[in-house]
């Protein structure tokens, strides 16, 4: 089958490896049918972080169910299924309390020895503690099936992100970043009732999606022009409930900076760079709370999925590029050069 | 008036200053019958927090309300009260929501120009919405009025932490310091229903009434030894609340170290050290929260008052030496060589 690896920092190829298959008996086979990339997979890319050459990669997926291990009981070949951006056993204490992310025989797709996304099929082990069941006609939907497939990562990801600032009903939100998750914080926030969704962005075509999903105000700026910007549209308090989606230093301390005492960062952008932009003495005296981490989208997939299904949520807007497998190389330049926001894959 | 005032690091006297009289109409004085000195303190003593030569220290106290300006409706003369930390207006959003500490019309005892708590007596701003009444009786009960003592600051600041840390029924808490916070922390987790509590220190003395708070398990050791020992404790995993109440790199090193993945710091502990101690990528990839700061302690006592006043919950224990006004000098020595846990200073 042929499959996306990373050779090294900006050498992404589709190449020729040896096909998924059913290994152990808890494993699945899925024929994936949209996958996608992330912003998250940038770092590797980008050499940010460290892969082996020929690692596969890819985290988002869904497909139809090819072969099953003799102790999977919940699917059956032809299913269509949804795939989290972590396999997880399902039985353990952490899956059943909703960590799937902690559970000590999970992985990521793509690391060292398994399957990426980004190929024409994957091995997924553990398949009744990881896949989700989706109903079969949602195949012959093309914008739906698409809109299903941020529930591997992004929508699950900004949904932790809303659940972590603490929104609910009547809430004011700040959302940093106005990558993929971040406009999925920005429909997960509209979700939760939120009142006011101030999203930070300076390309017009990412904000016009968040304001789609339902951003109240947008601003245009960064770093303390931003703080400031905040500030002053909320009578000088800042936001009580703050999303933070890009991972870096500096959008952490923007994210310190829009608070408002008493109110919560949901953190889910992949920290990296050496600082945490965390300036604890403030966090201190204003009782800023942070909570968040890598998002145990599993979890939230059966409370979001309805909501897809019946359209009271689309996230397919965030996919604004849309490559056979063999474009993939394309895609990973696009999205880094940010001529494409995320890129759909359509082995 | 007779009150403690710092002239420069390590030099703490008692010196005459102007009498505590109501300047606003909001104001109340109150004649302190006790004071205490604060772990918190020591960073002035030690010059790790700036103060200007001269200015009044200490931060916690109670005692009778002498006279009360034109405006104050809640309190007259002979009123026995206590003040928590800070003072604060009682009306603005930030009160009204129990976070205190961020009423912009409030501010710290001993904060130049404003009198401090180790004193004769203390002149309060918007007693109204500061200060809360004592039943009348606890003044003759030396035990009891020692314990309300708590009330100003350690206790509510436990309880804060232990909030923070989402401690609930049933939970597994581990507690950071053995100072009198982390003490009123034990305290509080147990009030709060938790189960086991792991109290991390060294000096037998401390880590007794720690065990008499409420403490099922204590660990001797600091540092990466500690938090082996408190997983092996936890089955490999850590605790799901942790108190840190220490505020320095190393502790906060530790509560993260001990957390079990998705659970919660409640640090309290004012943080001083260039750096936080946080790893971000740790607590992002095993979702750990962090949540406190500086305990708005007005907003607790109405919910902590009746667990002093009927004997529930007895913090008088961490007062472990009494001085006279004129001996707070020796007791900061005392505090700072460690040979008291927390000075109780009856003016």
């Amino acid at each position: 089958m042929r499959a996306t690896v990373i050779r090294a920092p900006h050498d992404i190829r589709v190449e020729e490896v040896a096909d998924a298959v059913v290994r152990e008996p808890a494993d699945a086979v899925v024929r994936v049918l949209r996958a996608c990339i992330c912003g998250s997979d940038l770092w590797a890319y980008r050499g940010e972080s460290a892969r082996q050459p020929g690692q596969r990669i890819g985290h988002e997926f869904l497909g139809v169910v090819e072969g099953t291990g003799a102790d999977v009981t919940g699917f059956a070949p032809g299913d269509l299924v949804v795939a989290p951006f972590v396999w997880s056993d399902g039985t353990c204490e952490y899956c059943a309390e909703g960590l799937q992310t902690s559970c000590p025989r999970g992985g990521f797709w793509g690391s060292a020895g398994s399957d990426g996304g980004q190929g024409e099929a994957v091995r997924v082990p553990f398949a009744d503690g990881t896949l989700v069941k989706l109903p079969a006609d949602a195949a012959s939907d093309d914008r739906l099936l698409t809109g299903l497939l941020a529930l591997s990562d992004v929508l699950g990801t900004g949904h932790h992100a809303a659940v972590g600032a603490g929104v609910a009903p009547g809430s004011t939100v700040a959302v940093v970043g106005d990558g993929a998750v971040g406009l999925c914080g920005v429909l997960a926030a509209r979700r939760l009732g939120a009142d006011r969704i101030i999203a930070l962005g300076r390309h017009t075509a990412r904000t016009d999606i968040a304001r789609l999903f339902g951003a109240t105000d947008v601003v245009a700026a960064r770093g303390e022009e931003a703080v400031a910007a905040v500030r002053e549209m909320t009578g000088g308090h800042g936001a009580q409930a703050v999303i933070e989606a890009v991972g870096t230093e500096q959008s952490m301390r923007t994210a310190v900076g829009i608070a408002r005492d008493g109110g919560a960062i949901g953190y889910v952008g992949v920290p990296h760079g050496s600082g945490t932009g965390l300036d604890l003495s403030v966090m201190f005296d204003r009782n800023i709370a942070l909570r968040g981490g890598v998002a145990p989208v599993r979890a939230y997939i059966p409370e979001l999925l309805p909501d897809v299904l019946d359209g009271t949520i689309d996230p397919s807007p965030v996919f604004d590029l849309a490559v056979p497998l063999g474009g993939v190389p394309g895609g990973y330049k696009a999205m880094d050069e940010r001529t494409a926001l995320k890129v759909l894959v359509t082995p």
